[in-house]
């Protein structure tokens, strides 16, 4: 099958460091069910959160271009990481539609607070970059945002540890600073970080918003695609013709494949692994 | 200055994924004082013990191709996932020598144990290959060894995290398994371990022999260059005229600086970032 530029019928390309970008593809899924998917982790070289940005986006660029090989009709970032280091970069090259998911997650964060007092977690390097704290000024200049870095949260996620004792310590240890500034939404800003969600919820009670910038991802991507006149009109047909969604890793595709199956709605059958030093 | 192969002034290349090595290439400097060193920390791609063989020989092979351009007599791979998963592939490639962490510290459990009950931790891609435990079993077929992996301790160590009661508790949980198969010897088998040393002695009691990898390597390194006749004659000169120690990272040079400075018995003034690719 052959696509040109353009053309609604082909697939959305989504990229991560590794497995959490899965929670948005999850959101895409289940949001816009007539798109195909063609899912990028990049297990050899996760993960990105404690790297710097000219890393960050020679990583992405090579990405891209693996991802343009399959033909992908728009790019997600799904990744907070290199949403906030390298969208501004790679978007300058680039001929299709791009987004990350941060401004997203800003945008839905300004909406929801009350007393403009706004908590953002997520790595050591989305914090450096002050992204969210600048997209949200951008907005509404009146807005105060403390900001956290987690960065145990990704490995104790990895290590399967999502409602452990332990987790929920070094949750309140990161967390205790956050809300005694008094805030009233938190948004949760690395794709891992959905998965500790019921944990967080415990720890913050229920009077703070919790944001998920997957969700708003997936919903600004339909906007975008019905705008450009990209969506697809059609369902997968059955039986199928083409895979709707497919995997590729640089690494562990088989680890991966078990993360995946657990997070997403089904059972993923085939992941391809790719060098993608060589893209 | 210009180094013939296997002139006994040139440097030894001691590489890891990141900072862990630092342990390593301490025992170097303590105990061959005389041997310059040049080390290199893929810190663009960190950590290494969660990826698989086939990447670990790749972005081991390509460490060995800058070392090499940087001249050094010998290589020492100062991180136990590398030497278990590389050391034997990239070996048949090289004409100078090259030693790795692993089997250095499995000879000294071996002379270590009395009750012939040896527990080893490291990375997950450490233990799963089993690298201790066949090296022990090809000394004395009579020794039981116990693995276990502790994926969450290299994270917890980045973090800053030593002597925290959060990495006690995560520490006796990976632990305890351990410790109920009667170990009198417990190798601490990746290189970031030796910093959480007297945490891990507090759980595991007086009666443990603690084995560190790195003072062994060391050790071996002298033998081995004694051996070729490569051990350097000379102390560094005073005022010297070269740098005998020499520091490249892949990425975040500066915060491998400070986390050096910790480790190392002197401070580095200088760190240079290479785009390992490249290699």
């Amino acid at each position: 099958m052959e696509y040109m530029r353009g053309d609604c019928r082909a697939s959305i390309g989504v990229f991560d460091s590794g497995v959490g970008g899965l929670t948005v593809a999850r959101e895409i899924m289940r949001n816009l069910p007539k798109e195909h998917i063609v899912y990028f982790g990049d297990t050899a070289r996760v993960p990105y959160g404690s790297k710097s940005k000219d890393t960050i986006v020679r990583y992405s660029q090579q990405i891209i271009h693996f991802l343009r090989t399959q033909e992908v009709k728009a790019i997600v970032i799904a990744c907070n990481t290199a949403s906030a280091l390298a969208l501004d970069e790679v978007e300058k090259e680039l001929d299709i539609p791009i987004i990350g998911v941060i401004r997203p997650g800003a945008r839905v964060a300004v909406t929801s607070t009350s007393n403009r007092r706004i908590g953002v977690i997520g790595t050591e390097s989305t914090i450096n970059s002050h992204m969210y704290k600048k997209l949200i000024y951008e907005q509404d200049p009146s807005i105060t945002v403390y900001e956290k870095a987690c960065p145990l949260f990704c490995p104790l996620v990895e290590e399967g540890w999502l409602k452990d004792p332990v987790t929920k310590e070094v949750a309140r240890r990161y967390l205790d600073e956050l809300l005694n500034k008094d805030i009233d939404s938190l948004i949760l800003g690395c794709t891992h970080y959905p998965l500790l969600r019921s944990l967080i919820r415990e720890l913050v009670g229920d009077s703070i918003t919790l944001v998920n910038p997957a969700y708003e991802t997936a919903k600004e991507l339909g906007e975008l695609l019905e705008r450009e006149g990209l969506a697809n009109p059609d369902m997968p047909e059955e039986p199928l013709t083409a895979e709707p969604y497919r995997f590729f890793v640089s690494d562990m595709a088989d680890k991966f494949g078990s993360f995946a199956n657990s997070i997403l709605p089904y059972d993923i059958e085939t992941i391809q692994k790719i060098n993608i030093e060589e893209y």
